[in-house]
């Protein structure tokens, strides 16, 4: 790890300026009949962000090629965002506030957020497939796999389900862990092995950044679940108090809120110790950003 | 075009057969809470697969790779077949009866058949992805690049937003034709140029072709607003009379049924044109393709 201290707030401000103007422009406008809008307003103003940083901090560490790190980072954070869509639509969550607005299908209407969903992930494999000229086929080939298995039915959709099964059902702690590494941490791994991926990386080295995105995967979700109880709606952005009130399994409700925020901090210092273990010479932004995956409000 | 006459029966009989071997396989039994089975449901057994042929018959007429083609014809389905589970949603058409079989969402509920469509998307492009062992990235970028494509804001997914937008409007014939090229025509244009990027074409043998696939494309639209009219819903699979019945525009209720037969059929033979003038010398799957497009009954 690099001894110099990393001005973590002014990092992350730039690369979310970056962020913030590469998904301006790459998320259409002119998609016909109100779909481009449907699209933006799920994706732009709002939103932490933190795939694109685990993307860009993954990226910074191994050296990987600018360019392709900002089309990984949107990429990802378009699947994110289509699953929001899709998951606060009647038919799954039913919410009606997200990031403090109202969600897509209540602003557009059910069928036009069913398809700006199903636009956005197409989206974000067309931006990782810009073409020879600006990608290199083999590192398109690459980002594309880490998406495509994280987003579908063995990652993300597959956690969504294991979740909409689980409603009222006592989930140990292995099933619930097995449901959150599919349907947030699959994508929060493949986040920070996309940014590596923008570089050649050694087994050892991808293995150790592996661990690390699954700890802090697994410790974002953790944290979810304790503002779910801790937090208020206008914090959160989103309605407070929903798990209890879904009769959802949490790790709150599973091992209480103490040995809960003990959890937390035992696999972020998992993940720092991942970082350690990579032998990368600067993995400040990404130990920062373990750190503020704890630390969070909202 | 070869002189020798092609047995379509026998070779659409045994193409057939290794798509659904390759679907059964790689459409996952193994997919958590019965997603993968709702999965299945919606691709397997039933279907004409016009799509995986179109590939097919593309890749060989260019002497395209038989792995690259099988993956991408599989793929193209799984869009496909992803795009009606949603479309039948409630908040889409509303539609209960597809292939002769309840529909996904009627069969599995509609939070399930949402992930399950999304999960189907996600899935297409990793088959596209199986490594370098099996395909060259660069073959994998090109298959995925046309597939997102088409997916996508500018293809599939806008043509249903502007179908949405529609309902209940009047559309001139280029407005009409701008909805489906999008909505229909560009999965099946890029079923057509996938298979034709299984091996290295020229840049004429790919225009001939993409204005095939367009002319297909089209004239299968045509096709469907007639058959919507004159066949009823044993004979379709589905709900026959449906766009009368929404206030949909059709090419029917645009210019009556005896001009859009005589569209139809100007459309198939602009299409031949295009596979005469491309010069590949076995052609004769993609024109009997093309034949069957305008005297299918379902």
């Amino acid at each position: 790890m690099n001894a110099a201290t990393l001005d973590f707030a002014a990092w992350s401000q730039a690369q979310l300026a970056k962020v913030e103007r590469a998904l301006e422009t790459w998320v259409p406008v002119d998609a016909p009949a109100r779909l481009g809008e449907a699209m933006r307003y799920a994706v732009l103003d709002g939103g932490k962000r933190l795939r694109p940083l685990l993307v860009l901090a993954a990226a910074e560490a191994v050296g990987g090629q600018p360019q392709a790190a900002l089309r990984a980072a949107c990429a990802v954070e378009l699947i994110h965002a289509y699953s929001l869509v899709h998951d606060d639509m009647p038919c799954m969550d039913n919410d009606v506030l997200r990031r403090g607005k109202p969600t897509v299908h209540v602003q557009f209407g059910e069928a036009q957020a069913l398809l700006a969903g199903d636009a956005l992930q197409a989206l974000a494999f067309e931006l990782l497939l810009p073409g020879e000229d600006v990608l290199p086929a083999a590192v398109s080939a690459r980002l594309c796999r880490l998406l495509a298995q994280a987003a579908g039915a063995q990652g993300m959709a597959g956690g969504q389900a294991i979740d909409l099964a689980s409603v009222g059902q006592m989930l140990d702690q292995v099933a619930l862990e097995d449901m959150h590494r599919k349907k947030t941490g699959a994508l929060l791994q493949a986040s920070v092995l996309m940014g590596a991926a923008c570089a050649g990386v050694t087994q050892p080295q991808r293995d150790a950044l592996a661990d690390y995105g699954a700890a802090l995967g697994l410790a974002f979700q953790v944290v979810d679940d304790i503002l779910d109880v801790v937090a208020d709606s206008a914090t959160l952005g989103k309605t407070a108090g929903k798990d209890a009130a879904n009769d959802k399994p949490t790790f709150v409700s599973l091992m209480g809120l103490d040995a809960a925020r003990a959890y937390a901090q035992a696999l972020i210092e998992r993940a720092q110790a991942a970082l350690a273990r990579s032998g990368l010479t600067d993995t400040r932004a990404l130990a920062a950003l373990a750190q503020q995956v704890v630390q969070r409000s909202h």
